[in-house]
């Protein structure tokens, strides 16, 4: 199935939309909102299957052209939102980059985020000052079932009911005080913006596979391609990353958990998915960062594909930033 | 105001509790939840501040006897939980019992923390294995309105809807290894618990000022008084801790931002609110720490006094760690 939010209030309309993106209808006399569909999946994934054969079919009730531009995230606010760094050649950039010793830990690295609010597509993103080394992250990531703590691998993979892309917004000279303190990242994880839809994993044939999702995930900086990659590089699947979000808590329905930025061994082929990710590259090959961080009035677009599946999976996630409103 | 949540599903049903926590009403008619209730604080205080006046002269409808049993935490799942570490004591304890440098920042301690679920009073807590650590975390918190980003202090202030207690269960073992990590707590910051009753800070008189509460928070451990702590050394107030968690974001109605562990320079005479800060004194005092973390079985229980105020300010918060079900 692929589902997705028209704007309306604090956690939008919930949709089901047809397998070519053409055309969508309400699914809120299923459930109102995606969370409340995610709270009560068991009861409702079966109207929602039917609804998704009819609108496929182009014979459901209300059905109406799609313009991405009226749907919001998938969830708008959603109670978890946890982020691994599941891509190794992006951490070991970095670190090469910045002379600092490998993390010597057993287990993924992973922070819990700002979830009360994802931003959608084509919207302005306001933040407070150019200064402060405004960056995307392409990424990708599952929304979960409810799941108990200390889950088991098996129950980790079942616990996913979609996948969906992100845009992990980072203020990066703010997360250079921040690590100082072992507290994570506040400051410098804004919002994150999320691509229209959600998609269930079985619309995704071979392309998911090994709880990962082997799929390209394409940034444009304006009108440049600033990366087009792989995500088959992960060093931990989701299951695996769910497994250690669930290690000591239960983790609720509609948490969302993330790969962290898409990277891979390639880049100097494909590019990268963030800005200091090729700045480390720079730093490595010329001592220097050359490419400059996001300044006000810059776009970036961001649209993942997989092999045999004609649109973009997640829809496009089209972003501008901008100075804050006075 | 006084207010509660009926255990009830996923979100609680609100009540008005009357002053002297006697009894109660359901307010489900004016917003079902607490949750709802902030989401339109505006429209909905006038017709609670009428039904809180009708419960506290007996002669609102439908009113009951309160068995604290029956509620769960305020908000029993929250959008938002930023804790800081806003007791200059406490940090200083710990740097010294570990031989810590100090943590060189112009800006508050706070981390993102699990709020997806805030666990009630009375009931069972179950932690994965006694070898992590188990330890509490006494603690006041804030409950905002929305707050835009970059909010002033005084906003910030004016931000503030509701106080609650918060017990911010830690798992110290594994928070050693996150540590190192910079990404933050995960593993070792499970749910919190929080005290059953939220109060509005007109409640308080005297007691809130400076956007701090002038409580004294009791800790027992069992039948031992673990700590008597007053709460007047509070580095940042509340509204300077609304104002760094904003200073990127937007904060949504219901985000919940705590003081940190509560402390006191006078800890030789009141104790401490967490086992670890003991642990520290004793390093510092004996070379070694006498103090053993929680085991299965043991109760804790937290309750908070302020002049003037014959009631327990948040009602009883009790705790029994347990092994989990398998």
């Amino acid at each position: 199935m692929k589902l997705a939010s028209r704007r309306k209030g604090r956690d939008g309309e919930l949709l089901v939309v047809a397998r070519d993106l053409s055309s969508a209808v309400s699914a809120a006399h299923i459930a109102p909102t995606l969370q409340a569909a995610l709270d009560a999946w068991e009861n409702v994934e079966p109207a929602l299957k039917n609804l998704y054969a009819l609108v496929n079919a182009g014979t459901a009730s209300g059905q109406f052209t799609l313009d991405q531009a009226v749907l919001d995230a998938p969830l708008p606010r959603a109670w978890q939102w946890l982020d691994g760094s599941a891509y190794p050649q992006h951490g070991e950039l970095m670190a090469t980059a910045f002379s600092r010793p490998k993390i010597e830990i057993s287990f993924p690295l992973m922070y819990q985020g700002l979830s009360h609010h994802f931003l959608g597509t084509g919207g302005p993103v306001p933040f407070p000052s150019e200064e402060d080394g405004i960056d995307f992250e392409g990424e990708f990531a599952v929304v979960t079932s409810d799941v108990p703590m200390a889950a088991s691998r098996q129950t980790a993979a079942e616990s996913i009911r979609l996948l969906i892309q992100v845009n992990d917004w980072s203020l990066r000279k703010l997360a250079a005080q921040e690590v100082k303190t072992g507290f994570g990242w506040l400051m410098s994880k804004p919002a994150c913006a999320a691509a229209p839809i959600a998609i269930t994993p079985d619309e995704l044939g071979s392309a998911w596979r090994d709880s990962r999702l082997h799929a390209t995930l394409e940034v444009r900086r304006g009108e440049e391609i600033f990366g087009r990659v792989p995500a088959n590089e992960m060093a931990y699947g989701f299951d695996e990353l769910i497994v250690h979000a669930a290690r000591t808590r239960d983790l609720c329905a509609g948490t969302i958990i993330g790969s962290g930025t898409v990277s891979s061994s390639r880049y100097a082929e494909v590019g990268s998915c963030c800005i200091s990710e090729r700045q480390a590259i720079e730093m490595i090959a010329h001592g220097a960062a050359r490419t400059r961080y996001l300044q006000y009035g810059e776009r970036v677009r961001m649209t993942s594909y997989a092999d045999g599946i004609s649109v973009p999976l997640f829809g496009i996630l089209d972003s501008a930033v901008v100075r804050p409103a006075t």
